[in-house]
Parts: C-alpha cells; sequence; structure tokens
C-alpha cells in the first residue's frame, strides 16, 4: 500500500545546480533524491516534492520533502537506506507518514533563510558557507534598514515572479545579527520571489558599507524598481534553515543554532 | 635587501595533501605558499617554513609560517599580493616582519589543535570539518579520560616519532565540551608526534562510546603499546588553531571562537 512520506533535507549547495530537477546530467537535489528512491522502489521513478525551489549554489539546513513510497521499509529503515545511497552532501532525517495529500511547498506556512557574511580577513574555512567582506559593515544600521521589509508588500523589486503568479509577499522578520567577525542575515516570509532573499541582502550590505540608506530601500520598494540594478548577493552565504508547516505558533525567529522543521502539529 | 616575514595561515585541508612540500603534481600547502611566493619575486623560489606539518586533510586556522622576501612590497601589499595569487582554500592573514632568524617550528611554545565531531544526525554541512558520529557520547567521561594525557610522557603508543627523536611529549590541556550535538575537543602540547592528536580523539571517542575505560588509556600509555591497534580519528574532524610564540602567558585553552596567533611579544 503506498503511502505518504515527509522528511528534512540538509544539503551543501555548492556542488548542486539548485533543487529542481532539470534535463539529465545537471546535478539537482532533487534529482539525486529522486534516484535514490527510485532505487529503493524496483527503480519505479516518482516525484520528490520540495517545499522551496533553492538556486543553485544555496545550501539547506530545513528544507522539507514529501513523496510517495510503496516499499516494505518502515520510516527509519526507509531514512537509513536513503542516507546510505544519497551522496555526502544530501541527507535526510526526520522520515515519517504524511498525510495522503501532504505537499510540503502548500502546507508551509512561513520559509526562514540566513545568510551569512565573514566580515574579516579572508576565511578560507568558511568559504563555502559564507559571503567575505572586508569592509566593516554597520550592522545597527543594516538591522534597522531591515524593518523596511517588513509587512505585505509587492515585492517586484527585490525578486522575480514566476509564471503568473502575484509579486505581493508578507516578511514576518528581518534580524541581522554580529558575533565577531560573523554576521548574520535572517529572514522569514510566507514565501519569497526567485532571488529575493540574496536582493534584499545586497541593499542591506550596501546599507552596511555606508552606501545606500532605509529611505532608499523604502523608495525601490514603493516604486518597483530594482535598487542597485537588482544586485543579488552571491549564492553561498546563503542557506534554507527552516520550513513552518501546519497552524501557527508564537512567530519569533528560530533561535537555536542547528533548525529543526516545525511540527506545527 | 632581503627580509624576514611571519604570517599567520588558515586554509580548508579537505583538498590539501597535507602541509609539506611533494613532489610536483601534488598539491600541498607549503608548495602553493612557494608558488605565490615565486610569483612574486621574479620567478626566484624560497622556502616557507611552517610551525606544524599538518597531514592529509587536517585544517588550520592559526599555522604560522615564515619566509625570506627580497621584493619591493610593504607587509600589507604583501599579504594583499599573495592572497591575490593563493587558491579560495588558503589565505594568509597578519604578515609582518620577523627576526632574521625566525623559525616558526623553533620559535613555537605550544600547539593547539581542535577536533570536532558532530554527534547527530548526518550533517552534509558540516561534513568537511567534523566527524559524524551517530551514538551518544559520554562527554564528561571523554573530558575525565583526557585528563589520561596530561603530562610529561613518553607517547610511543599515541603517534609516530619521525627520524630519531624523542617520544617524549608535554601535552598542557585536553578539554572536551558538548553545545547541542557539536563536540569539541582541544588538545593543547608543548609538541606532537605525527597522528597523536587523531589517536588521542579515537581512544576518547572509544570512551564516549562506553567501549573504554580511562585505565586503559593509562596502560597503554605506560605500556608504550598503541590501544586499539593505533587507530586514528579521520583528518577532516582536525583543526590546527594556535600556535603560540614566545614567551609565556597564562597556559589556559584558547576560549575564542576564531583563534588568532598568540604575539607572544
Amino acid at each position: 500500500m503506498p503511502r505518504r512520506v515527509r522528511a528534512t533535507v540538509e544539503y551543501d549547495g555548492t556542488d548542486f545546480a539548485g533543487f529542481q530537477i532539470q534535463r539529465s546530467g545537471i546535478r539537482t537535489v532533487q534529482g539525486e533524491l529522486e534516484a535514490a528512491l527510485a532505487r529503493l522502489s524496483d527503480g519505479v521513478r516518482r516525484a520528490v516534492d520540495g517545499a522551496g525551489r533553492t538556486d543553485t549554489g544555496v545550501h539547506a539546513s530545513g528544507q522539507v520533502i514529501a513523496f510517495t513510497y510503496a516499499g516494505p521499509a518502515d520510516d527509519l529503515e526507509l531514512e537509513t537506506a536513503l542516507n546510505g545511497l544519497l551522496p555526502p552532501d544530501l541527507a535526510v532525517r526526520g522520515v515519517r507518514r504524511a498525510s495522503p495529500e501532504f505537499h510540503p511547498r502548500r502546507a508551509a506556512r512561513y520559509r526562514e533563510y540566513r545568510y551569512t557574511v565573514w566580515n574579516g580577513p579572508r576565511s578560507p574555512l568558511r568559504e563555502r558557507q559564507a559571503l567575505g567582506v572586508r569592509v566593516p559593515l554597520d550592522v545597527a544600521a543594516m538591522a534597522r534598514a531591515g524593518q523596511a521589509f517588513i509587512g505585505r508588500h509587492d515585492f517586484s523589486a527585490f525578486g522575480k515572479v514566476v509564471g503568473d503568479r502575484t509579486p505581493i509577499r508578507t516578511v514576518h522578520a528581518v534580524r541581522v545579527r554580529r558575533t565577531g567577525a560573523l554576521v548574520t542575515i535572517d529572514v522569514r516570509a510566507d514565501a519569497f520571489l526567485r532571488g529575493m532573499v540574496r536582493r534584499i541582502v545586497a541593499v542591506l550590505l550596501e546599507v552596511g558599507r555606508g552606501a545606500m540608506t532605509e529611505d532608499e530601500i523604502r523608495e525601490a520598494l514603493a516604486a518597483r524598481i530594482p535598487a542597485r540594478n537588482g544586485a543579488a548577493a552571491p549564492a553561498r552565504g546563503l542557506c534554507l534553515r527552516r520550513v513552518a508547516l501546519g497552524r501557527g505558533r508564537a512567530e519569533t525567529l528560530d533561535d537555536r543554532n542547528v533548525t529543526e522543521t516545525d511540527e506545527g502539529r
């Protein structure tokens, strides 16, 4: 009897051409997951759905997927078997049964991304998961400017609308913090336009360098004209940390170091 | 007029066959540094000396090097020029003039290594810089057992003696700590035998799993017979964080997140 299964997925996005499956020969997260799953399902290939289509080079510690599985393994056996087949830069955890109609994109109440900046001398050990910025950033100014994004806005100036969908999104929280040379920018929204976090980060970095003001951000947002020609921060600093499912809890940004998927039950 | 220069070096050791230069075609930290320096010195190749010969796959955030430089660049220009030539997984910082006879290995008062364990579900984002261990580790037992190494001992059971040198080393401190799923093992000694930290970590992990006792460690040390057939923890969890130079300060393990080289002046 086939059952619907969901899981949390973590990946180092460096060597993936994003989440979404593409033509064969292009290495994607979805492609690797579907291939591993097919090997556990007598070669029958089924779709793996994800909550967020992360771009090329973007990481995830809390992506959520779902798929239909018809084999004999229980949840824990399935998780172990999948991890045994997946490459070192991709893993699943928290495999469990979901309701038959569960789809992570539709079930997602909000998504939370973290952008990591190393605001110090070049650091090879952080090279894969942070953007290096040498000039000292004014984190307090960035934190203030980040508030301009909060609320329900037409984000046309800060992302691509795919298909005929609305460019309106609701940003719940933007938090900018420094710990030594480490600067993190957390952004939470009900959903994001394509490239939206990286464009928000790009202008916040301009503010941090003293090259842009909060007013300019508000103007770009209101006029729906891309600021700085739509510049986006590099993918390697970005990580999808959390997909909150189901009904709400208190809407505060997650403070845990390792973000698990909100169970929302 | 040639001058002696020293610098701190950070590298992601994953794609290096260790620090020490080998025959051509083998990628080493020393080889990359000497090649970059030669390009800044009209092709004249000079030796780059390091404080510690880290093995294949071992990282460093605080390696110390020294070399002789005869070009026109001042310290800051030299640092910028070197970083412009070095690959993304290798960088120098803190380039400055040293006394003509300065040699980092001889000047090193002690070295501090950190071994990082991810004691949780498989984590691709930590794969390059930590060892994943699924079974819960008893960190308190590991911390107690680590004290067996402290002091002046013949470490023949825990490392290879290179050439005709003495196997006697003095371990100053061993600290095992847990923060969530992250377990770190810091070891500081005047110097280390080859593979010594990774063999110490291997037995501490056995203790953490409940498969070995502190008494067995003391016996192996006293009898100079390798415990567990000389098993060593994998290189990817290990990082040379600090090389203390010059005369002493208080001998406490470094608590900073990012360890700079102790100036010791």
